[in-house]
């Protein structure tokens, strides 16, 4: 990478970083608790939020931001599985969303009114990490079918990440998944990390995440 | 994305298939057949990588080129467990490689006498599609725990990729996937890709992939 993409890149950084600011403002002039959504494809992004968003919907109001750089399958699962509204963003090709992409999302979005905004990012585990979206929070999922060593791999993921949710537990036998090695792992990335242990389809483990969560908001 | 970025990123990209294309006429005068490896984090790329070349080392002389972001786990468990000359290439942050980075690596690599040459590339089912890397032609894995519609979601991955391995079938009944879907919407995006399906763990499937693999190596 010469010196013109990084300085380009820098620029684009910095450009969005202030985005970033000047929307997490925005939405807590508006009182909205804001939770970015990341991790790889296929680790149950969609499948959790469904599971939270139908047990925080009796406390909260609450609206979901799908973002895919292709396809509407998840805004309309979401939206038939929760009653709650989606909005689906597409990212045409690109690999990450920018608060600039959320900022227009959210003019589309009527928000008024919300309490909790969440926004389901880009599948990958690289990108989405280095661009803040203007999120009070974030939060990453790691399946355990993907492996224990994944934070050694990924850093910068885990390192941005306020929680870190190891999903679909229930298959941790077949995958020779090691807990202990993995909460190594991830507290070697970022030692203030709140980590959780779910299988959202078997609905085991949702309640401290949700206690978490619910605690967040509420002291928005 | 505004124009001067989308311009920035064009002039990359053709830089990039220019490189690319230097790279493939050069392991062509060195009779080198160059295989990309692609997928998300965690979807068994090593693991295939490991069973198939221990298959393949009779036949060929293999070389493997691992990148990561960070760490030195693959390289270090391919060349353990098979015996072949791995190098590691380090990304420094970067969600893809670029040909360039590939020819730096080779550089530093003795490649003389190889035959086959596999890279592994940053786990990552979006940027890595975007970057030819000066390969012969393009494997892509899907694992079956992340799920079935993928190819509807990360549409230039399976665009760009010759060859679509679904990977971990033995776990096909947990996690209901659908084979017959995930073809068809493998086709949708590339009607010409070659499909095959494995568990490598497992020793299962594998013949079909190897055999075409052979086939397209004694061609070079």
């Amino acid at each position: 990478m010469d010196f013109q993409v990084v300085k380009v890149k820098e620029d684009i950084l910095q450009d969005n970083n202030q985005k970033a600011n000047e929307l997490r403002a925005y939405l807590k002039s508006k009182h909205i608790y804001f939770i970015n959504v990341m991790a790889s494809p296929g680790s149950g992004k969609t499948t959790l939020l469904v599971n939270l968003i139908n047990k925080l919907k009796q406390n909260f109001n609450i609206g979901v931001m799908e973002a895919d750089i292709d396809g509407d399958v998840d805004a309309e699962r979401i939206s038939s599985l929760t009653g709650v509204r989606a909005i689906q963003i597409h990212t045409s090709g690109a690999c990450h969303l920018t608060a600039q992409m959320v900022e227009d999302a959210i003019k589309e979005f009527d928000i008024e009114g919300l309490d909790l905004l969440f926004l389901e990012n880009v599948g990958n585990l690289v990108c989405p990490a280095e661009f803040d979206t203007g999120s009070n929070i974030n939060m990453m999922l790691l399946s355990v079918p993907e492996g224990d060593d994944k934070p050694l791999k990924y850093p910068l993921m885990f390192e941005v990440s306020n929680i870190a949710v190891i999903t679909k537990i229930d298959t941790a036998e077949i995958f020779d998944f090691d807990f202990d090695k993995c909460y190594q792992n991830i507290k070697k990335r970022n030692e203030k990390a709140e980590i959780f242990k779910v299988s959202a389809l078997e609905d085991e483990g949702i309640a401290p995440l949700l206690c978490h969560i619910k605690k967040l908001v509420n002291n928005r």
